[in-house]
């Protein structure tokens, strides 16, 4: 038994202040995806791996615990990312042909931290839009994204565009490269310029210019001028010329936050297809916010649709923030009597949070702040302040 | 890749009409429970398995699913029941020495269906008073439970007690029935009069007294005229007469509801010590509420503290309600300019919910009911009512 209360490691329990401060967030953020019309879905905790994976990279299935499923013998997983789900639903069981506008809320897990400071239980908030190939709806996910940012109070923040459409263009004219593009995504991640310019050497060795574009990449990041940059810097292949194209355009609708070109920031999970987009703010190491377009994914259920949307973690956010303060409460004596039964139903019934102290009880609260206490004077239950 | 997007069985995703309302209700029930004073937390979806199996009864151990952790090579499980890990909370991270009162929601993940319709995913919302071992606790537990099944609309209802340290005392004072105390409550679960008949024969027989006793507490059943029958027919053991008497007491404060007792209603997972309780309404098949007091599971933890509590499984409160009906929307044309931005950021700020129609978008949406649209008036956008 002894020690049976601690938790295995990058695992935590949210306690009072931290879950309150979540929860208002929570609702704060999805009561703004309704504004935009985004309908609330909740996918099943576990899933058959397969479903949980389609369309999905190598990096998501590390990331994903797996179980047996008592019912059926098979294999099941725990999410490691809900966008997949959601997919699923939009594709196989809205089965819409308009425009999908879908948001969720909920736990996953990772099977491994994805980083050292690393919670392994995420609390994951997202909103997607299906249906809609057009830049609008990347536009749309991005205004949504800052304004989640800010609804939870930071104000200072800065937004890192890339497009998944250049790396894969990239790709996809050199064979040696297509076998090798999962390595590929994980040095560009890294930034890691000596390990992409050892893609050059060996048996497996990509073509010269494919090693010169990829060495390129990480090192186009800064400013806009970036974009103009790389189209003299980059081979001006079709996908590399649209990419930059559809850029430029996002760039312009974008007037109101400080953006940023990264064109290494190729994202998490290989799923993505078109413009990919990061939050940073002071107060987290790294980016708070991802998102983009991922077309493909819904392919992997039969049923291709565009897509494009972000999640956030929001243990993460609330994490930078600064802790809410104790509420204020009234105290209420013990007893049973129905006048003070029904002061009491009273004050909560309009919102007041109202502990009513035990027999005996030694009153030691530590979320709420004691302001006011209910009292009998003249035979009334009235509120008194408390000095 | 063929069916990828089949769930496994007694699986289900909410899709937004479910997922509204139960988001609905589980702010509403949330917000109820912070006016008594209960403070959110949130423990982690997985844990050891001898964190989340401690203190609590073999049924709990099978409905728990294990996966192993990759950073520890221990053996995880996925908690089917979150009543333990917030006891934990209670007894060694709040560590408080008064009354605590805490809640929480989150899904749980059972291995096999409860019953043949039951879900295997539960979204558990509950509260849990710690630190006070008098009746008062237990009072406000079982009117906050009704308050609360009263908040999701459901009026005609009917509350059950019971009181977990009758059939204590009847096993206690049998050995041979100390041995055989799973089985006992399985049968009296089931409400099984052979089988508990056949206690009575056999190598390992229980008492004749004990029997007998253990066979009537399934007719123990009814109004309140049941206590009577009670005291006459059962042992006059301490610990019987004591539950007698709680309950008692109990009825004396509860007068706005109808409440029978069940004295066979021995609870789920085991770990229940003294009164408990379930709720029915009609349109459900079993009971929508449960709750008890569970003065021992935080003694597996190291640190007894009186503990007593309720919970419920949203997911099935909303099975039997009446469905949502479409929210009222806003439609807005298509456009990035800022006069028309502006306008639709102004309506989405005062909480209406304004889907911007995207080019070349055929409009089909399901949740929403289109009453208004925004179009350009004389300059100026404006909302209309859509006739």
């Amino acid at each position: 038994m002894k020690g049976n209360w601690l938790l295995p490691e990058s695992l935590a329990d949210m306690l009072p202040a931290e879950a309150r401060r979540i929860e208002d967030l929570r609702r704060i953020l999805l009561d703004s995806f309704r504004t935009y019309g985004f309908e609330l879905v909740a996918p099943p905790l576990v899933e058959y791996i397969e479903s949980l994976l389609s369309g999905t990279g190598s990096d998501l299935n590390l990331r994903t615990s797996k179980l047996v499923d008592q019912l059926s013998g098979r294999t099941l997983g725990i999410r490691a990312d809900m966008t997949p789900q959601v997919t699923r639903i939009d594709a196989h069981l809205l089965n819409r042909l308009g425009v999908t506008r879908l948001c969720y809320c909920g736990p996953v897990l990772h099977a491994r931290p994805a980083g050292l400071l690393a919670n392994r239980e995420l609390l994951q908030i997202g909103a997607e839009i299906y249906g809609h190939a057009g830049f609008e709806a990347d536009l749309e996910i991005i205004h949504l994204a800052l304004d989640s940012v800010r609804l939870a109070g930071v104000q200072t923040l800065r937004l890192d565009l890339c497009h998944a459409g250049l790396v894969r263009s990239l790709i996809e004219t050199d064979p040696k490269a297509v076998s090798r593009a999962d390595e590929i995504m994980a040095l560009l991640r890294d930034k890691d310029l000596p390990g992409l310019t050892q893609l050059g050497t060996g048996s497996d060795a990509l073509l010269p210019a494919t090693v010169g574009a990829l060495v390129r990449l990480p090192q186009l990041y800064g400013d806009l001028t970036v974009l103009e940059r790389a189209r003299k810097e980059l081979p001006r292949l079709p996908g590399v010329v649209a990419a930059l194209d559809t850029l430029e355009h996002l760039l312009g609708a974008l007037d109101d936050v400080s953006v940023g070109i990264d064109l290494a920031d190729v994202g998490t999970y290989g799923y993505h297809s078109g413009v990919t987009f990061s939050v940073y703010a002071q107060g987290w190491h790294d980016a708070i916010v991802q998102g983009g377009r991922y077309d493909d994914v819904s392919r992997a259920f039969g049923r291709a649709r565009p897509a494009t949307g972000f999640s956030l973690d929001l243990r993460k956010l609330v994490d930078g923030l600064v802790p809410a303060r104790p509420a204020p409460a009234i105290r209420a004596p013990a007893g049973q009597d129905a006048a003070l039964r029904q002061a009491i139903y009273a004050l909560r019934q309009t919102g007041n949070i109202v502990v009513q102290v035990f027999p005996g009880e030694v009153a030691t609260h530590d979320e709420f702040m004691f302001d006011r206490q209910l009292v009998l004077l003249d035979g009334q239950w009235v509120v008194q302040q408390v000095l």
